[in-house]
Formats: C-alpha cells, structure tokens, sequence
C-alpha cells in the first residue's frame, strides 16, 4: 500500500527531484497540473464552471497549469488569484491563461451560484499554520461552499500531517489529488475521490523514499487511490 | 478537415507560442514528448526495446523527453544521442534519463537485433536539405532498419514540405508522430499510424493560422489522423 509522507519527507522528495535529478519547475509543475485536470474529467462532467482559487506558491502555479488543461478539456474555468508572484513563471503561467480566454475574477463571492466546481489551490505540503489572516475570508468561503471542492495536493488550511484543524471552518473537499505521493493529511480525508497525480517520480526516488506507488494505468497521469 | 503547414507556417506558429503566449520550451517539450510516448504506447505493445535516436536540437529534446515517458510507460528505451547541445535544459534532460536508468548507447549499429522499434528524434521542421555528412551514416541505417521506425514531427531527411527526397535512402516510417499540426511532408507519409500530439494550442492561435485541429478524444494528449 502506497506510504503517507510527513512533512518533512515531502519537501525533501521534492527537493531532490529538483536538485538531484535536474528537474525544471516548468516541467513537473506542467505535468502535475495536467494530472489534476485529468483525475477532475474523470469525476465531473465536462463543460462545467469550475473556479480555480490560486495561492502564491507553487501550488497556486499548479492551479494555473490545471486551468489551462481543463479548458482545453472542454470545460469553462475561471480563475481567482489575489496574491500573484512576481517571478517569470508565475507571470508567463498568468499570461497563458490570459490568452487562452480563462478570465481572471477580482472576488471569490458568489461561488454557490455560478460554479459547479471549486479548485483550492492555495496551500501545499510546505503549509504551516496557522493561515496568514488576508486568507481567511477566501477559506472560509471555500469552507462554506456547497459547491463540491477539488483540492489539489493538499486540502487548504489543512496541518500536513494531522489533517482538519478543528478550532476554524475548514474545507471538507469532495475530491483530493494528491501529487508525487500522498501527504499524512490524506489519511483523514473523508469525501469521495482520492486521486494520485504526477507521474514523473524516477524508480531509484521511490525505492529511497520507500513510496510504495500504485502502478498508473496505460498511459494515465493519474490514478484513483479509493 | 486538419490544414498541413509549410515550413514557414510551421516556424510561424513555434515563435508565436513562445513570444506571445509566453510559452517555455521546457513546459511545451514536456507535453510533446509525453504525447509521442502516449501515440507510441497505442501502436507498440508495452516492454519493448526501443532506441531513441536523438538530433542536436528541439526534435532530439522531445526525443529525450519521450524517452522518459516510455519508461515510465514499462518500454526499456536507450538513447543515441552523438551530437550534445551544451544548453542548460538539454543537459538536465540528459541528466534525468542517466538518473532514470535510461542507458545512451555509443553506436546505432545492430539496430535490428536488439531493438523492437526506434523513435526518429533527429530533425524537425526546421530541417533543411542536405544532411550534413556526419548524420548520414545513421540515416542511412535508420533508413535501411527492418524494425519499424516511428518518427517525431518530420521523417528525418524529408523535405519538411515536399516529403521524401528520391536521390538518397530515405526514412519510412512505420509511424508518424506530427506536433501542434501536421506538415506538408506529412501528406506523402505511406506508413501504418499518423498521430497528432502537443494538445496545448491556444483557441485563438488554432484559428489565426486556421489549423482546423481534428478533437482529442476525453484527456487524451494525442488523436489518430488516420
């Protein structure tokens, strides 16, 4: 059975894939984002209205990337991102979605009524609490939405390890996409779709991280974990 | 029905990607090399011995891509890669096959004992006739392989709009991946499989250059042409 990362080991995977095995950002951000349009169009139809909620990490960045492919998929998403990052990535991935007609929104009200499905890409594995206090209107919402929530790698606001805090409205996401390997937080996910994304990990990683991965189908970039 | 492009098209549409969708090679490299693994894993049964055979410039970077995906994909590829380019990004994707087992072979030769199918990396379509004298040894031999060959873009060798030369051994492929939109070249291609990959064309530039892309099929990164 595939293993749960802490922290720890999470940021030192990732670390290593960039250092060691000289992997770009652009490329496995562009890999991972694709995953998680992919493991989506497997749980929600196509054509949908999908809000993506970017952070100013790179989990953020994989929001974009997911944006982009899900438009190419046939669905209709928008984008929310308050906190840009100034670096050329972070630009250039903004710019693409521009031009591929994926409009940028100035406020997150309103999600119940004009979406059928909310991606929180705010936070990732690196997250420590608590949240900074300029998000915590933007989770909530999140929190509160009856719109069904697709987190992608970690559910926003979420300890990567112990999982839902309990002393703040936290997201309850319907769907979860854990990329590269899943974090210890996943264990208590509770709703209905856990898949793993970014199939890019070499052999030699996952044998020193002990990651035990599932074997993906074909030539699949994400696999369902329940 | 899909529109093939003469060279200056095709040249034409590669800078826009770049300049004005802010496109990185890495990011678009990345998808195209994953789309010819996942073209190739459609036609070759999985497992197999398959030497990619890699040119100097961004038609050998998807080589190296590719390679990457068909291992991740259960293939056993090997590279021969004889002329490096010493640029950051081809030395990371050199890097990162070394470090996912991927051997680079020093000689093309026995090409149809030890291999199931060789992926033609060499030249894209920016290629201009003639060969330069030190590629044409391994033309020839790709040219005279009993294996099937499955060539990235462009058949090496052929005129990017006028197709197969007649006065030299001339590449026939097997299979024929074309990226963004298929070439004129592509018109006279007699083999078994044609594919289009690289599904990251923006709307807006599919109708400036009326490219009349056929649909990819769900979150397929590739669709038959015939």
């Amino acid at each position: 059975m595939v293993r749960y990362l802490n922290q720890k080991e999470a940021i030192d995977v990732d670390v290593e894939l960039f250092n060691e095995y000289k992997f770009s950002v652009d490329q496995l951000m562009e890999l991972a984002g694709l995953s998680c349009a992919s493991a989506i169009a497997k749980c929600y139809p196509p054509g949908g209205r999908v809000l993506v909620v970017c952070g100013p990490g790179n989990n953020g960045g994989d929001g974009l990337v997911c944006a982009r492919h899900l438009k190419l998929f046939g669905y209709c998403p928008r984008i929310y991102y308050p906190k840009r990052t100034d670096k050329e990535l972070y630009r250039n991935l903004t710019h693409q979605c521009l031009r591929m007609d994926i409009p940028f929104v100035e406020d997150f009200q309103k999600m119940d009524d004009e979406f059928d499905l909310i991606v929180d890409a705010l936070f990732g594995f690196s997250f420590r609490p608590p949240v900074r206090p300029e998000f915590s209107p933007l989770l909530e919402a999140v929190a509160q939405t009856r719109v069904p929530v697709c987190s992608i790698d970690i559910p926003s606001g979420w300890d990567v390890e112990a999982g839902k805090p309990c002393n703040t409205p936290a997201i309850s996401p319907d769907m979860l996409v854990s990329l590269t390997a899943p974090k210890k937080c996943a264990l208590k996910f509770e709703g209905s779709h856990h898949y793993l994304g970014g199939r890019f990990v070499p052999e030699s990683l996952a044998k020193k991280y002990d990651l035990q991965l599932p074997e993906y189908p074909g030539t699949e970039c994400c696999v369902s974990l329940k």
